[in-house]
């Protein structure tokens, strides 16, 4: 017998994948959560039927949000995560020096268990010293933790359900007074292809905030239309900036980080830019 | 009922499509031959069973197998695709005023009149005046024309049945001598993340071919991995010089020409270039 995976990702398009195990499949507070063996993309985490990393390319999504901001900020003490459970973002957080603390804030102490049980190469900096986890609301925390942070990763699921206020104006406002007076933010903000609406909003609703508002973009397998975007909204620093000697990456480097930044004419229009 | 296309993109992984009519599905001399409207991607066509170019997302493989070369070369007038039947590669070509004559080498007739039928937005120009259309093996004819062209495009299928021919040294040996002394081909060469052994020995065989070798990049939702390749073979110039504006492109533009060389350290790692 062979059992496939199909995720919907949108009503006309689907993934499927060959599953060789389900490792675990049960209800969490918050949602529905899977980690399944694949023979393509090794283990897979899958929260309410969306995939939210595999062994085999988690590393494009975790470089590339964490990177471009740790390069371009020159000196990021202080770094948070909101989302993020499988610890990813963190690890790649670490390889900086200048980090004294990272604090992961994830809703759902369910996926941080089992990212630390089933995905030890992505969970494995959580237990660094360097790292604050907390299970909480994020849009709580960031409310009240101003001036606090240097660099703050919006490291969401999809905008349904739990994470639709990661999206939201207000959280936006709140992370630019949670930041110092030249911190950063960087979101993922969706496919291109199939998600204009939202990259087109929040890059406006990011814009009206911080003075420094860019999206860049990476590719990343399984997700949806395999060309995934960042929005990010810095209060000074230019995010196409980098500053030191990427450490140990997979995808990133410093041509990958000014490359991620020449947007086709598409994706520019999204933003609002002219063509060229 | 719903109808789903699926397109196994390897053993182990497929992408399933929403089908709202099958506009023909029979076989030719040489492939199975589909026109599916999806739901998703508009029309698609499919080869034996893989997705060659769909209305929705043509634009990128279209643009970024062509205007890399014809940006590059100070006056392509004389250009030769091969393979291409659905005309995609030409139109873009033909947005050049330099080319005097495009020709388009493609072995099964089948695929032209299907997409003159079906895709006339792809497959308009090939009415053109300044189109020569031949219904032909691209290796014979690629053999039979020492010195003919400035730009040669491999717009080939996958490497297997009547392409494997294709990504052989031998042919780009042919092709180097079917080129002028300042010549340039592009070849198609499938996704860094699945065909990495393929990639190794198209890079090497080129290398081993042209002067100068340069593989670049473009995000294509509907082949496997959303990430593609295409390899350069240069006999003098440049490959990432654009010399003129783009000229109505929903993709390609300057940024997006010199991002595509900008490769992930993974990538760098297949054809042997240092991390960096």
């Amino acid at each position: 017998m062979e059992l496939w995976y199909t995720e919907k990702q949108t009503n006309n398009l689907g993934m499927t994948c060959l599953v060789q195990e389900t490792l675990c499949n049960f209800k969490t507070e918050f949602q529905q959560l899977a980690v399944l063996e694949t023979a393509q993309f090794g283990k897979m985490l899958v929260l309410d039927g969306t995939v939210q990393t595999t062994e085999r390319d988690e590393f494009v999504y975790h470089e590339m949000i964490a990177h471009i901001a740790m390069q371009a900020h020159p000196n990021p003490k202080k770094v948070l995560v909101v989302g993020g459970g499988d610890g990813g973002t963190i690890r790649e957080v670490l390889k900086y020096a200048a980090v004294e603390s990272a604090t992961l804030v994830e809703i759902d102490e369910a996926v941080i268990e089992a990212s630390k049980k089933f995905l030890p190469k992505i969970s494995c900096a959580l237990s660094d010293p360097r790292v604050n986890v907390l299970v909480a609301d994020g849009i709580g925390h960031v409310k009240l933790s101003p001036g606090k942070y240097d660099v703050i990763l919006v490291d969401s699921t999809d905008p349904v359900g739990p994470a639709i206020g990661l999206f939201a104006e207000e959280f936006y406002a709140d992370i630019f007074k949670a930041l110092k007076k030249d911190g950063m933010l960087v979101a993922q903000t969706e496919s291109p292809f199939f998600n204009c609406e939202l990259i087109e909003n929040v890059y406006a609703r990011i814009g009206r905030i911080f003075p420094l508002t860019k999206l860049y973009l990476a590719s990343i397998p399984t997700y949806p239309s395999g060309l995934w975007s960042f929005t990010v909204g810095s209060k000074c620093y230019e995010p196409e900036n980098c500053r030191q000697e990427p450490v140990n990456t997979k995808y990133y480097n410093f041509a990958v980080h000014r490359g991620a930044f020449c947007l086709p004419n598409f994706v520019k229009e999204l933003v609002g830019e002219k063509g060229k």
